[in-house]
């Protein structure tokens, strides 16, 4: 049975503290969820992304409706057996995924059409599919398929967008049996800040499990990100989780839970992690920099995520430069390390009701950063 | 201190028992060292290596000379440190690597002239100079430079290399401060069952801590592989440990073990590992296969290895399908613990006076093997 308490702040903006509970387990918020596409969270074992202190993972039902295929899953016992994670999934619908990698998509009342981008076949998914799809997966959260807008958008091509979005929305509804997963509405509406306020508080009646801004941070200004989330949030019922949805960098995560946001989920501190950027309090470094080649002192100084604690960073530098996996490893341990620690920190703050102290130390930090800036 | 004990066994044929003894640990033999070519073996941390059984890792002068250069480790505190690997290290003299990877070599008495294989610089190496190297990295069993020729091999050149890598190894123990790390002769001989014997006898009778017989597995019929053991194995001083150089597949492993070999090397199972190849007691699997997409079978039935504890065929093949690192991780994983525990159990088989038991059972599976068949 899915629940969400409210534990400390309001619906009306400001940092929040919650606890949601899912059937594989509790998650205190605000959370981060690392993202795992292909039922793996690229390079790390469940262990290690539990180790590192994660509650949720999210996946996505469109690549994995794809690639191994839903029925796969299914006949394996679901998505948790499958990827040998005992903890909640949330799965999100592939909205933004259709609309961000798939070839010629064709979209209709009825649902969309696309060709898969691995191999061209050609896909339908329907907001009722995509509902069943994920209750086929087993996972504990379900997103409701959306029309993700780019960034920018011709007005009257974003409002059909929005409107589509509210009708598949009470279609996913409908759909869902309302026993397993939970269900969450994504409120679409671009920049439009008027769209947002009035989606979410359509959406917000319904009775969904939770609510999701979608299409934010796909190329927007951060200001109309943050305005976006100050005029949708709170109209949306306060004792329900909100969720941002692919965002974002450090200080965007400290700014979502400033304005209220429970949940987060982004590919930066993997897939950054990749491409050798480290994250730290003092801001993001470049591990292939020369300036690193004999440096003997962990990527983060104070930091105890297990890279930090062996490894200098002359060697993980070596590693990147010799492309071994091993690198991508340590940098992804200690970037999705930083993040949820970050969370914690976070969450802690807005318990002991010094959130605006963690906010000014927040940004006193990554000011003070010498080498180690972005 | 480098000392070797023989345990069980002789030295003149049949399988052996021993245990040798470093400045950083015990390794018991016949033992399997996983290959560290960059300081790394490949995928995996130095705790899951130890967790898999490794006693001692194998790394490469050659390699950590060209990327990231010794005297970088040196400065580091080491190979060791620099790694995060607290138990002995054997390096090889780059010997081989020189002879297979660089282009535009050119051999003289005094050394060789090189180019590296990933910018083209011109290096020279001498016997005492790879000493000296290896010292700076501070390992517990250093290799002498040799000249490693194909196969096949005209007669002329073979004679020429074999000669020149004989007294390559007297300069080697000339330039060997004799503490600190142990030092192996590696002996020579191509295909010529004489000349690997007189070769044997004449750096067994020097100081070396061990020997090694190198430029085998390099294409030769394996009939001629193991002749060569047999020619120059039961020649060397008993007390000392001998070790096959870059060897094998698992039967070539039981077979070295069965002619007095103590210790082994090769990328194989790493390697092989990252091309989808699954060693298991039936014979090699590819996971690749569309055979295995949806079988929930483990790798191996009844191995209790982490991969093989937690996740099924299909979910491996779904990795590696979808070219994920955790597959990789997972392939590399099991195949080690599969030779690792291999040699454990052969120690057992010796220990207990029936190594012909496990030699006709090894062969017996591998004989009923089904699907899993190489």
């Amino acid at each position: 049975m899915f629940t969400f308490k409210l534990l400390a702040g309001s619906g009306s903006g400001g940092p929040r503290l919650g606890l949601m509970t899912t059937p594989r387990g509790q998650v205190e918020t605000p959370a981060f969820m690392p993202v795992g596409t292909y039922a793996t969270v690229k390079t790390l074992t469940p262990e290690e992304v539990r180790g590192l202190g994660a509650q949720i993972i999210l996946s996505n039902v469109y690549h994995l409706y794809l690639r191994p295929g839903v029925e796969l899953i299914r006949r394996l016992g679901g998505l948790n057996r499958f990827m040998n994670w005992p903890g909640p999934i949330l799965t999100d619908s592939g909205g933004f995924q259709i609309f961000s990698l798939a070839p010629f998509r064709t979209l209709s009342e009825e649902g969309v059409t696309f060709r898969s981008h691995l191999n061209g076949d050609l896909h339908m998914l329907t907001p009722e599919r995509v509902v069943a799809l994920q209750e086929e997966l087993g996972v504990d959260i379900m997103m409701c398929l959306d029309e993700c807008p780019p960034y920018p958008c011709p007005e009257g091509e974003l409002k059909r967008a929005t409107e589509l979005t509210g009708r598949w929305a009470r279609r996913s509804l409908a759909a869902w049996r309302q026993q397993g997963p939970a269900l969450f509405a994504i409120v679409q509406g671009g920049t439009r800040a008027d769209w947002r306020r009035e989606q979410a508080q359509e959406l917000g009646e319904l009775p969904f499990s939770g609510f999701a801004l979608g299409g934010l941070s796909v190329g927007e200004p951060k200001e109309l990100t943050f305005a976006m989330m100050e005029a949708a949030l709170p109209v949306l019922p306060v004792e329900k989780p909100r969720y941002i949805m692919g965002m974002g960098l450090p200080e965007d995560l400290v700014e979502g839970v400033a304005r209220g946001a429970d949940l987060f989920d982004c590919v930066i501190p993997t897939r950054n992690a990749r491409n050798g950027q480290v994250f730290t309090a003092q801001g993001a470094l470049m591990i292939r920099h020369a300036a690193y080649a004999e440096d003997p002192r962990p990527l983060e100084e104070g930091c105890g995520c297990y890279t930090c604690r062996h490894y200098s960073r002359a060697y993980v530098r070596h590693l990147f430069q010799a492309r071994e996996m091993l690198a991508y490893r340590l940098l992804t341990l200690h970037n999705l390390y930083y993040y949820l620690s970050l969370m914690a920190r976070m969450r802690q703050a807005v318990k002991a009701g010094r959130f605006p102290e963690f906010y000014r130390e927040f940004y006193r930090q990554r000011q003070s950063g010498g080498e180690a800036r972005g």
